[in-house]
């Protein structure tokens, strides 16, 4: 239930960061929309596509792609505003990567996956939509080189699939993995926890 | 029956106008034929894979990755008389546009989708191939912020989801929707009509 | 058996070769191996989606990312090493262009498919692994441009599907099959053979 409310938050949250991507590329309103579509609802896509999990979730309720696009609109009429709502934005994101995580792992684990597909499907879930909106705005997927955010996916996913495991009881558990993943994802950001950077410059010769 | 020729036209003029968008690349003829194939059948196969609807139309017709190719080659061969095509090349897209979107909304309306799915499957249809090609291209999706396109594709699968809901006969249906998605485009592109823009600057702070 | 030590290697030697791109992006540990994950299993992962071919390679296997990841970080750790070593990952990819091929191919096989479906599989499943890597690097791919790559996963996906037509014993068809797209593909190394360009620099009018 609080699971469901978040997840709902954090899809609107996520179609409103991604127009604000989309207005830095001087997008139209159909580019607008699709981009905060992509962004918050791919990562489920992503997951079920791999998983082979059908109907995809917002195919069975559309009305998830009026949610997208109403988040949007809201964004176009209100981007004046937008700019001193970074912190609200990081925090309702934060909140998104431990419930859309947790959301993918209870996926995987009724289809019978194994351990470390569950939690792939977890993370799938938490950061494929910020892949597919970098790769349509043409850029370097954000996730592969800033503050942990996959990380925090993959520990919260852990955390959940360990709690299952052990019959932890599930009302306990989700609030436990989200105030864990939303911590470790404030504190990353906050003290700009990284993972060390590979630099490599060389060609092989 | 118009509707396949008209389908197989379009297929063939959207590999056509890929293979330049190739060469503009100095791809190799490989890069040209992959191009051409995933430009015009890539919008069918983005749809068939979220509705998950199998056998994909090319893994079951395999002679439409000929024609694509085929149609990659003529454009290689007769390049130099390509440039003062621009007119018949958009008037075949925007027929194009209209017809895939048509069929895109059929194939969600055989597997039983509800409305905003049977409109979003035409418009994924009309253009996700296109926008696969700029991914490849390494460029922005041009849908996103050029002259009206994946809003045509909008209006002509809600008339043709509206008409079949009304029973309007079918042939009739199909050459209206056609018509008017087809004036439409090309409204769009004499008179430059656009979506309005969406541009934000600002970084969140 | 032959063919799944090549499977193997060939897995390894991709994900290191991705690891070296990953690091000239700069991207941190945990991009390194998602772009290890995606280049080595991506090709797999295409044609599975494709086809329809549930679960998955490294859904059912997810070892498979662990070698991935493994590789990784073998990578990140032997980088200063790495730069003297562009001859046994050309020849290591070369013998895993031909494997992926052939397991491609029997995957198509095996579902039925069609022969033009059954080359294509094997073309996708040896090649679409580095397009991914090159969009998620921001790059137009590299297979599109450069030396024969997909026409070597052509030539020997035809001639294993010959050979199977033609009941060749199949220890031998696949030693034959590897020999010839592994000399093939050295030799267009060696001799830089490439596929002609196409090369388009007007603008249509």
């Amino acid at each position: 239930m609080l699971l469901q409310i978040i997840f709902y938050v954090a899809i609107a949250a996520e179609a409103m960061t991604a127009a604000l991507a989309a207005g830095r590329r001087k997008m139209d309103w159909f580019g607008v929309c699709v981009l905060a579509c992509v962004t918050a609802l791919g990562g489920g896509t992503a997951r079920d596509l791999v998983l082979g999990h059908y109907p995809l979730i917002w195919v069975e309720n559309p009305y998830l792609l009026i949610i997208c696009c109403a988040a949007a609109f809201i964004t176009i009429a209100l981007a004046r505003y937008m700019a001193a709502l970074r912190w609200p934005f990081l925090l309702l994101d934060a909140l998104g990567l431990a419930a859309f995580t947790i959301i993918g792992c209870n996926v995987a684990l009724e289809m019978g996956q194994q351990p470390i597909i569950v939690v792939v499907a977890g993370m799938i879930t938490g950061i494929a939509g910020g892949i597919m909106r970098d790769i349509l705005c043409n850029e370097v997927p954000l996730v592969f080189s800033s503050e942990l955010y996959a990380t925090v996916a993959i520990i919260s996913g852990t955390l959940y699939y360990l709690g299952r495991s052990f019959d932890v009881p599930h009302d306990l558990l989700v609030l436990g993995t989200i105030a864990i993943g939303f911590a470790l994802r404030v504190a990353a950001i906050v003290w700009k926890l990284e993972m060390p950077k590979f630099v490599y410059d060389k060609e092989l010769r």
